[in-house]
């Protein structure tokens, strides 16, 4: 029995442990796409250079991306990987992130939901430092071919976007080798490298890491809507509706809805929603 | 005495340490400008993704790098490095460098020459992994300021370019942003990256790593005239002559002369020469 809610609720999982740098920072602000055009911005030097570096929120993602990787290791779950897609990301900041950093992860399955055909899993990774807790992420990943067990229905959506038209909009580029830069930042699917491998998954050329795209509308919210502020985001959550090629410009449509931002994406030269239920949480 | 002939040649510098896996070889092949334009060329994969993948020569700078930094630390030598330029890199292949790799290296003062105004230090640096030797890399540092100590005269320069019609001519291009990515892999000179430092040392804009040039003509040479085989490089020696700005494209033109491919580097959009004096030698 591939799920089993059971199993998978009262499932120990052992702490793990994952520290990172500055060039960590550096390399995953370049991953996502700063500095594109703009490597003398100072602005953006903040990003990609030593001096007065700052972290993007959705960089929360990266050092706990392993538990994503290991989720067949917990008692109860058992899922194909050829047949997984990354459903929705959500990452609660307790504190802004630092530099230099070093945390304690706790994975625990937070959700199970049963689609018939698939299953949804609701992966939450708590991590704290040693000043106390840091960052919660959520992974909801959708397991196809894996429903039928049972479950819950599924959790409500994240924000819609408003009616209005949008109080902005970022451009973000990428360049046609961006997912091969992304990619050293831990998730090595070559589902985003190798060619052969994307033509079996069906795409003509390999795609975007989601959690790439992820970090490229973060940074398009922070830079248009916060004034590059990274510390003011509280929370960020969004739906993965479709794929970026490399080399597309990601547009992120953007509205101020007060205490927070709710945003869209699209590809600029498809116009394909890429993200879509999506909020940044100010704070 | 910034340079004391007498006890920089007799100094003794505890060995160094080193070791680099695949995602630090693809750092530096994304560095130096591989998988630009091409992200899903298979050859070009060779270099940027891990199946198949080859380590360029010219990665045998990297993992001693730092002996350069720690120059000061050697008995005799004490030089400003506001003044210091990199004037000739000659990096010597005993064997193919291996993906993985864990060496340890010694270093040793192998040429001090009084050139007037300035000095010319040769720091040899002596590579070995389990296995034996592995390379064997001579950096030229030119050090204003700190010539009258009475050193031999300079060293004979590689071979200078044929006067026939390069036999072929690569464009190498590069991103606004190359050096941002490139320092990642050791170089973390601010000349590279600050608007400002760049701008007290007389440039308009950060310049491009030497050594990232010499990267990518490597790659050329290995592409256009060696069918991408990187183990039929036995030596690689180049002067530099000149700046390249992140974003120009490098030309480097080839000459084959049997034993090595003589070659030469200017920028396409200003035609000034980087490299002089610069040959491939196969084995």
């Amino acid at each position: 029995m591939p799920i089993d809610p059971a199993l998978a609720f009262a499932a120990e999982v052992p702490p793990a442990h994952a520290s990172w740098d500055a060039d960590d920072v550096i390399l995953y602000h370049l991953g996502i796409g700063a500095g594109i055009n703009r490597a003398t911005d100072p602005a953006e030097l903040e990003y990609t250079y030593e001096r007065n570096l700052k972290v993007l929120p959705s960089f929360g993602v990266i050092p706990v991306f392993d538990a994503l990787l290991n989720m067949n290791s917990i008692d109860g779950i058992d899922v194909n990987f050829a047949l997984v897609l990354h459903g929705e990301q959500d990452l609660e900041l307790h504190r802004p992130i630092p530099v230099n950093g070093s945390i304690e992860s706790r994975v625990r399955v937070a959700g199970l939901h049963d689609k018939g055909k698939a299953g949804l899993v609701v992966l939450e990774v708590e991590s704290s430092d040693a000043d106390g807790p840091l960052f919660t992420n959520r992974f909801s990943i959708f397991a196809r071919g894996e429903g039928g067990f049972g479950g819950e229905p599924g959790p409500k959506p994240a924000d819609a976007a408003p009616g209005r038209a949008p109080d902005a909009v970022v451009e973000s580029p990428t360049m046609s080798d961006q997912a091969l830069l992304y990619r050293l930042s831990g998730d090595k699917n070559p589902l985003h490298a190798d060619p052969e491998f994307a033509a079996i998954a069906g795409f003509e050329t390999p795609i975007l890491h989601g959690l790439c795209t992820y970090g490229a509308a973060c940074k398009g919210v922070v830079d248009e809507m916060l004034d590059g502020d990274v510390t003011k985001v509280a929370r960020y959550q969004v739906r993965f509706s479709g794929v970026v090629f490399p080399g597309e410009t990601i547009m992120t449509s953007m509205w101020d809805e007060g205490d927070r931002i709710v945003l869209t994406a699209a590809t600029e030269e498809r116009g394909d929603t890429v993200l879509s239920n999506a909020a940044v949480w100010l704070r």
